[in-house]
């Protein structure tokens, strides 16, 4: 018999027909009773002052019940991640005297329909002063150029300075010192479900916003904020997500903008972000400039490195001083490094603001740090697999940030990549034009980074009926942490799968969970569900072992049944070990879980161990360059990722399958194109988005060294495994044509660029 | 300082101001995406053979969506209470082969507008064969009379039978024995609401029904009986409700309809009864021939009754049965008699079906033995007040049927509504045609009479936020259960009403709750919310205990501080108490009750204690007869009612003034009136419910003698008030004008024809 009954299997979402028949419901499908459609007018100026604006002509559109700019708002900034950092808080709901981007939010309207919205939209009649506008960030920071914000001297919004060790003494003992830029774009996240909120305001005073969001609790604290009112006012529901990848970690102007358009008219109001909206105004990736200098010593010993990054955040912070904040952690995860300075400057330039975005600034590091891992092998003759392991990180490590590293399989995933891809071997043995490349990846799972709790509840009933009920404040986004909870729950209880039933992401039903985002949701809402059926499973075997005449510890379940270890035979159906519990203790058969590990925030110096656990994984990628048309094809990319315990082995893959997607795109195709702040490509066909055929083959090792902070030894894969992509595709590359492109995207023309230069240096 | 912070003050309701402003969503007024609306097609003849069926035409109207009959559902007939007594479940979604009365149910449509639903029930050709009809209870149980079932010879359902004590004893040892009949009339529950059924289907099989019902967890029961599926797949969810009476305590065939329909067409049904549908084909109160004989000594002590009931139950059992049963503790609950005996006969008639309504069969029980009280008196030469309190059952009492009367304020009712009345001294002084009258009642507070757990659960959450969420399976149907349980809560933990956010009467989200019937709510779900606060407040003061230094059992909470006693400096904040338990004991603060108190459920000789309480009290009706037209106006009621602790006077008030409006249209005007079964009369307005004008004075006396069960001490108000009422007008009426009236409703017609009989005789 499997050790296990439901965990470790492969088995399909627990909403998986919901899902493919369309009856699940995503926000933009609700319907509530006199139901409004809301619409934003956007500024159409990169930047600009508002000296006037008319609603006159909208209001008096047939059909249109309220129009509002901002000073129809209460006017106060919000913002996640802040909220004891106020100076980072500067997003409003609508623009106040000046706008800095194209797309900034102007005006919001609420109408009987959307086509009657977007008719009095166009009736907005708003007089700019056009102002002069920046769009990159070393421009940005030169003196006279134009400044977005009053509190940013060259537009410089935050310089974060971190140092651990000493790294001149580290470059001094260095044997070889090698630099490098690396420059990496912005991409947006691709979610299919657009942006949407649907808000209702009821005549008690009370607020209701279902929201394509990632966090309902967070949010709901943005939400009080922004609209100035008690969070105990405001109720937060997630419905069905269809994807968030960052994308939805943060309430949104729309989601402000439904709550006041629902307070002002007295109705529902939805508001559905268009697609372009999506790619305009919402957030994208941070552009990053990337200068890495790392000394190593002759035998391939990493002693110190020191890196400067220059990050754009577009026109306001965003998340961007929470970004810049965990790259101590990313800088340090890998490979040992006794040194490490780390100087990470914020940037506003007059463009869509930029934020979370899977895998967090990560991504952009291990662009630079993979790449430069390899030139370090090649200066010194050692393979590039065989340096990683060198300095790669083990078991037990204590990072110099503090990261205690509790489980670490990294060696394993070089080990078993190399093994089954033989890359060591096929590396500069390819023919003409074939390459192979590695990149590794370290992610934490969860990081505590802002002043809310970092936990997650949960709770489980056991019914009347034999079913039971799982509560939880936990994000189910797409990934599949519902189907993860619940078999969780089921493998504690010994029932199926399909007796779960499934509460979950209401602020007013479910337990505080901060939601999901830095691949906190299997290990916090997991470990929540866990703690709460184990909790329940020891309250029904207390229960029962007084039927069975039996030790509690004697006992266990499994097909609905509970019974003495060692003797099938002495058993009771669960549900009437549910029904004489509650005959008997009077009592709801309730399990609790609350997971709020041990572990901090990083202090001012950036210390701080912010994760209970980190993963750890490589890319193999395998390319073909056309070096006619520049065209760089991956044949092949073979994935190892260390997930601690896979609870859901389909689900992992599906993981690495989606993060491979997502990385190849970074890697090849995807980036924003605008003209003076003017985004011309806002949609997933120019956007380059990969198709299904763009795809190349893909093979996923899973590698399990069980960690015990997991739910059953379970931790991150969510994000991890697109972090390494890019690098691996560029490590490839160069295997395959000999010139190293350290800008992203690998574009046919950077790839012919970089072959002419190669060319015209021989 | 009060005791008490929220309990024991008149509150407004916690839903006061959304029902008012109409943001309060009943289910007809929920829209779900792609939703369809139902009609059902209802037999035009008191009694036919169904020969065929054709839908074609119907089916062919666009839009309409499904048509189904009998045939098309899974057949399976469902009737709450009968879970363990199949006999008597024989209600069908859709009749199949025959029809028992005009609204019967024949088929169903679903189309995308209830006037294309309407058009097409008019396209449906069914093919009937009349056959003879009887409507008469009496002219039914004749042989020969047409028969509605085959298994019901003469059309007796059930004869329940039941003899407590020797009542041929109890008779010769009576000195005056007095044998009267009584007949009661039906009438409709008059819920402004009408009965509704939104159900959606999901493409995973699991069936959601939003309904206007009373007791969402055995409804799931019946749904999943009549639909022939596990009850796991199906939810049942309670919105507002806007007036239930009875009406509501069980699912009727536009529930199941409505899931069918849903299931057909895989878009969601909504069915919404019509007013004509609401009077002619949901449920009425039995109508009842009530045969009573008592034996009395000349000191007035009752030493035996014996009664015989023919209770019409119309064309199905309907919870007929359960009716009967219940006469057991009625007939014995109010003065005590050592030697009952009871005959109740359930007799089927072509006319709608019978079912709960507000008293449960104690109305026409009353009416009959508070008039036959008065009559003994007269005949004895005693005050009938004297005659009550001689024979009153007092606290402590165990009945002969087993009933233990843990708290009884009857006697105490009565005293104070003689002190206030002066009803003594004005019977048979007070102007020509005027009269003052008196009768009593008892009422459980619960009554266990079917196999489904007899028990409330509730849950409350301390939230990080210092909200407080309360779960309860426990249904506000208008009474105001919800304003109870949050003000038993808020008590509990010291903070205010408005921070309670409550969820309630969702099989998926809430504990398990019998439900609103029986007058059990703020017994049971009550005492589970009490229980529920209690354990969440103990946990919460251990917590504060810490860090106030000091013991649990010191510490109060009032105004959101938990306080050591007698030293209030000595605090800390709610908040703080509940966020240092979840930092410290890393659990969601939690608080589990779980009420089932040791009751039973009668044995077949109809003994056993069917609640954990009894409420008692007394109607002073005051009117006035014009002996012209024969109307009887009632000037003022005072009524006595003993609650147990009044945790909301308003509320209590307002369920005595609504009883009252009842009990005065059941006395008076309400009635149903019928040619060869056709409903002439189903209209508010012909119903001849009354309206505000009609209403006399109301005087409320709340005795509060506390009961040892009840929460706080309180215990039933709901449904014993409106028992009396009757049965007090028909004995001011007798005091009056000397005629006693022993059929309801005391119409000027009967009046003057009894007036002249009177005449006649003298």
């Amino acid at each position: 018999m499997d050790k296990y009954s439901v965990i470790g299997k492969s088995v399909p979402r627990v909403d998986a027909v919901v899902k493919v028949t369309g009856d699940a419901k995503y926000t933009a499908d609700l319907v509530l009773p006199g139901m409004l459609y809301g619409k934003i007018l956007r500024s159409p100026y990169p930047h600009a002052k508002i000296l006037n604006i008319d609603a006159s002509k909208a209001k008096k559109l047939p059909g249109v019940r309220a129009v509002i700019a901002g000073q129809d708002t209460p006017g106060k900034k919000f913002g996640r991640y802040q909220d004891d950092q106020l100076v980072f808080v500067d997003q409003l709901a609508l623009a106040i005297d000046k706008v800095r981007y194209i797309g900034d939010e102007v005006a919001a309207v609420a109408a009987i329909d959307e086509d009657t919205a977007q008719e009095a939209l166009d009736l907005i009649e708003v007089e700019y002063e056009e102002l002069p506008a920046v769009f990159d960030p070393e421009e940005a920071m030169k003196p006279g150029a134009p400044r977005l914000h009053d509190h940013a001297e060259n537009n410089v919004g935050l310089v974060l300075l971190r140092h651990f060790g000493d790294v001149e003494k580290g470059f001094a003992e260095s044997d070889r010192i090698f630099e490098d830029r690396f420059v990496t774009q912005g991409v947006t996240h691709l979610a299919l479900e657009p942006h949407a909120a649907l808000a209702n305001f009821d005549a008690a005073g009370k607020l209701t916003v279902w929201s394509s969001n990632q966090n309902p609790f967070p949010d709901r604290a943005q939400l009080a904020r922004a609209l100035d009112m008690p969070e105990g006012r405001i109720r937060v529901i997630k419905p069905h997500v269809g994807g968030g990848f960052g994308g939805k970690v943060e309430p949104l102007s729309h989601d402000v903008c439904a709550a006041l358009l629902a307070m002002k008219t007295g109705r529902p109001v939805m508001i559905v972000l268009t697609r372009e909206e999506v790619f305009t105004a919402t957030r994208q990736r941070h552009p990053m400039i990337v200068n890495l200098k790392t000394g190593v010593r002759m035998d391939g010993t990493v002693m110190a490195k020191e890196c400067k990054i220059i990050a754009d955040t577009g026109a306001y912070y965003g998340v961007g001083p929470n970004v810049l904040a965990t790259h101590g952690t990313i800088l340090t995860l890998l490979y040992r490094t006794p040194n490490v300075k780390y100087e990470g400057i914020l940037v506003f330039t007059n463009k869509q603001v930029c934020g979370a975005q899977r895998g967090y600034g990560n991504p952009q590091i291990r662009f630079a740090d993979e790449q430069q891992m390899d030139m370090i092998a090649e200066a010194l003759a050692m393979d590039p697999e065989e340096l990683r392991i060198r300095n790669a990180v083990q078991s037990g490590d204590i990072t110099p940030i503090r990261s205690r590293i509790v489980s670490c399989g990294y060696t394993e995933c070089l080990q078993k990549a190399m093994a089954k891809t033989g890359c060591v071997q096929k590396r500069g043995n390819l023919p003409a034009n074939q390459g192979i490349g590695i990149a590794g990846t370290g992610m934490s799972s969860g990081s505590k980074t802002y002043n809310k709790p970092f936990s997650s509840g949960a709770l489980v009933e056991l019914q009347e009926d034999g079913s039971v009920s799982l509560f939880s404040g936990g994000s189910d986004i797409g990934q599949g942490l519902n189907t993860i909870m619940a078999q969780i729950t089921a493998e504690l209880l010994g029932i199926g799968l399909e007796e779960i039933k499934i509460t979950v992401a209401d602020t007013e039903f479910t337990p505080w969970d901060q939601g999901t985002s830095s691949s906190r949701a299997t290990m916090f809402a997991g470990n929540a569900a866990k703690l709460a059926a184990a909790d329940a499973r020891r309250q029904l075997f207390e229960a029962a072992a007084e039927i069975l005449e039996a030790s509690p510890e004697d006992l266990d379940a499994r097909e609905r049944k509970i019974f003495v270890k060692g003797s099938p035979g002495k058993a009771i159906p669960f549900v009437d070990a549910v029904r004489a519990y509650r005959a008997k203790r009077k009592q709801p058969l309730l399990g609790r879980g609350y997971y709020d590990p041990d572990v901090e925030r990083p202090s001012p110096d950036g210390e701080g161990n912010i994760s209970p656990s980190y993963s750890f994984g490589c890319d193999v990628a395998e390319v073909q360059v056309d070096t006619e048309t520049g065209q760089v094809k991956v044949s092949k990319i073979t994935a190892a990722h260390d997930c601690g315990f896979a609870l859901n082995p389909m689900a992992v893959e599906g993981q690495i399958e989606g993060a491979l997607h997502m990385g190849i795109g970074y890697a090849l195709t995807e980036e924003f194109f605008r003209e003076e702040g003017l985004t011309l490509n806002p949609t997933f066909l120019n956007h380059r988005m990969l198709t299904a055929l763009d795809m190349p083959e893909i093979e996923s090792l899973i590698v399990e060294p069980v960690d015990p902070n997991g739910p059953f030894g379970a931790k991150e894969i969510g994000e991890g495994t697109l972090v390494p992509t890019a690098a691996a595709i560029a490590n490839a590359v160069y295997d395959a044509i000999g010139v190293r492109i350290k800008e992203l995207p690998l574009t046919p023309e950077r790839v012919l660029t970089a072959l002419e230069k190669k060319g015209g240096r021989e």
